[in-house]
């Protein structure tokens, strides 16, 4: 008698339910099973990343915050909304997190990297002249990109986005890392108390211009 | 005299292209970086990845292929059109690729895992239901999503999508891998020559049922 | 004088002593060194796996719960029995860990994937008929294994084991993760609250079928 | 009208074949995907394995080679079988390999590491004395092993096997990387051209002590 | 009016506090980014280090306790000090971790291996003979090292330093890792309570020998 | 008769050669195993590093060119030398690669990234003021560091080293990865043909500061 025919019979036997209990025995000493770890942003943060919770629902797979369109900067006609670990915990672990662009008419998402992942970016509405720079040879790869079309940024080098069209442009952007950082050059360099001296010497800007960016960008020294 | 000033200076000197003659020197000693590592598909796969391809521009960075809507395949009402690293030969090395999903009115995504990568879903139109499933507790984690919601499946556990909605339904699907895999349960057992013994055997399924899906999607045993 | 003869020397002197406490210096300040990382199932998973105890013997490396024939689950007239970073907390960190199987005359380990670790079987006594399905091109590939046996299980993979002798086989299993996960798929399906409309729509099998299973498998819905 | 419905009406129609063509585009564009990497032993070897075969069968995820006793060494009275990725090709890429220790009454796996990998032993025969010592504190860690039992040896961490019974003993070991290492310490200093006085000096041991060796081992210098 | 002009305008304007305020909500939205995880000493390690800390200065990023000369061990006439996690908490998660080496005339860094990372040596006075040996092959690499020159030992594999030259050698050493350990065989055997039997048996040393040793490195048994 | 006894006896038997080609029957089947993989810097690279040469002398783990100072390039009054695996074939696939600063007075290693790989700095000679800028929240972490000091700077973050004392000034480097790249911010943006009114797009730079240094660092655009 095959296996699907003792099925067939088994259903119709009072051994079921003792059957059953056999069957869950299995599967409560594999409970401790890590099918996925959603971040307790109230532990500390490890370098793999954040402790499990213990206690998990469909919500914590789930992210809404990136259905509308960000806080638009009026400095730089922009909005980078992240959808990282700090946002959304169900990420933690799994190597993946995402984030959403929009770029008004004339703005842009300065040159900036993103530390810890390659970044890959849909572009669902509008024009987009994206770049990136290599290291060592310095060369520039550039693409327009519309509706549609997809271009991926390698891991920590320099690129920007900014609207090429004549509306607004909303990108979606997945990285390889549920952390993947972002460094924006700009504010690396003029959003903090970084002396105007240092600043130069290590860019080769004139002190004027260094003065006047950090002035705009809130940066003192 | 600080650098910044020095500079300045060095513009106006006749010995300038003495100087970048130096300065390029570093650049070519570090042509061998591995920024990114475009795959040579006409090479050998390796467990990391291709061969990186000798001569790269912008458009190897670039994919179109996703910026329509795919082939409908008429028996699930849906099409999954991968930009894997097989398709996009830009994402090799980088940890992250593709794909999009359209799911006509009715239409679904059947059950399937990626082996080898974590999915995150950005819905941008219609309405999806979308499920996974824990292993070891066998829980099911359901959430109904809109456009502009995002949605992460766990590397390797079953998982499904289907339009719940009266529109067509779009969505974006980023990889935490550059060649996830894609294994859709019914394919797996009767789109092949495994003897329907076996699979009523493993699956515990009716010898007719495992014959009619056999026929319908091509399978023989 | 060499470095051997001064050691023939020094056995010799009463500073021996002084000798050694300066020797014990460089040990007491490498005690943070990790060699090791048993778990502490008391905390919370990381996505690296568990915190580490902090102090640890012999017996921590050791596992004696796959001696002896697993219990046997009926239905499938058979027994996995998992040593797992919850069940042998001393392969934390180490990137493997163990099961055994028991498989009676008839018995079948039904369709399953590790979501997180490939699978490497030795069979020690019986005989046993194994298979695995590759994603994509969905291709089989079975062999039937005797006592001395091994089979490698790629990540990720449906693949199955059934008893293919006259006698009891029995298989010891390694894997590539200290927590690589089991999802069978019939439990997975028919053994929770999925509703049986949603596993039809997924799966394309019959209702009565999806019916009949999850009654036999305890699922609801 | 269900899918499962839709299905069931499907097998009917003459325009099944069509269906199926379509049904096979998306299977044909996912061959590259890479559920698994053979090696091909005659490429070069890469920091992540070999490059993969490009035609595989069952066979090739299939080892005979540790079904029988390995070739015992007269001087240790015990034979290590390996089946890492050069003679088992087929976990290339997998994060996994195995071993057979054969170890005859008296006989001893003397102190060694795996520098690449974890070492998990199923003891299946006999009784097996284990150990290993963690470094910076070289505490010993050692346990009596009877057939079913399992040990653990951490990464890079020496250790040693010798049979403690009255018959012969027999162990089934995985490794947590498919090309481990086995760097025997009595062979690293004495089956090779390391000069005498380099030993003795790096070692402390007495010259007799190590020309001893040297001659047994085959050594020279 | 391109946007290098807007912001020339922005300066000026009364409206830059606004504006400010709205640049800094992204930065604080992102406060969760992990740039670096200087390890939490006090925390419990995990498989991937140590948990953050939670508050870090510019100190955490720096050593001074390499500076010196380390404490010469008369045995060995050498000193290694490290700056691994455990001395040097900010290398925590970066896999990277500092050492350095002092060799005395006649001094010598004896046989060892490092479990858990590949080692980096630069030369930075004196005269070093250094080797290693391969698994497997028992090969033998050795180079005669002046200051200025860098050897790379792979991880796991056993050698060693010492003295050639007729002054103070000084080696500044890194590793792959930020926890990389470090067992000296001599140490491993004959620093312990490992019996002298056992010793014996899994080194075929002669008796005489080991217990010579364990009288000198302190070992008992 | 113990083995240390049976080794005694056995070297006085004229079966020893016997014995040896036993011996050697293990090693020679491991002869595939992969204890380094220098780089053959002839075949393409691959994400996991260059394929192995085949044949490797200690040699291949040496490397001779940071004993001197680099070639100052006057802009900068400093050298940046790489032994990274394009010149130190032998670091491929162990995760470190080093280099040397020099720094004269006055001199700067402008502000750039390693995208690839933390970096640790040991100062060897002189005074050198360096730091490092955190993402997100663009904290400066800086410190003035004097011979035998050691700082690390964090994988894929923006920093700098400039000469801050009275004579030369010398460091050696390590690198996480055996190519880990540099990125030049100035470099980035003002050595190539990005145009100069997209570099002021994505940086809010002015036109006139953007036109001086392409021309000092030979773009054009």
């Amino acid at each position: 008698m095959g296996v699907a025919m003792a099925i067939r019979t088994v259903v119709l036997l009072p051994a079921v339910l003792t059957l059953l209990s056999f069957l869950l025995l299995p599967l409560a000493s594999l409970a401790l099973t890590q099918d996925f770890c959603v971040a307790d942003l109230t532990c500390s943060d490890t370098p793999a990343g954040y402790p499990c919770k213990s206690s998990v629902t469909a919500n914590d797979f789930y992210y809404h915050g990136l259905a509308g369109q960000g806080k638009i900067n009026p400095l730089i006609k922009a909005a980078v909304t992240p959808a990282f670990v700090g946002q959304f915990p169900g990420v933690n672990g799994l190597g993946i997190s995402a984030a959403r662009l929009d770029i008004e008419v004339g703005g842009v998402v300065p040159l900036h990297t993103h530390p810890a992942g390659s970044e890959l970016l849909f572009v669902t509405q509008g024009t987009v002249a994206a770049g990136f720079i290599s290291s060592g040879s310095n060369t520039v790869y550039t693409k327009t990109l519309y509706a549609g079309d997809v271009m991926v940024f390698p891991q920590g080098l320099l690129h920007y986005q900014y609207n090429a069209g004549t509306g607004p442009a909303v990108g979606l952007v997945a990285f390889s890392s549920s952390n993947p950082g972002l460094q924006i050059t700009d504010f690396a360099l003029f959003a903090n108390n970084l002396p105007s001296a240092v600043v130069e010497k290590v860019t080769f800007l004139d002190d004027a211009q260094v003065k006047k960016l950090k002035s705009v960008l809130g940066g003192s020294g």
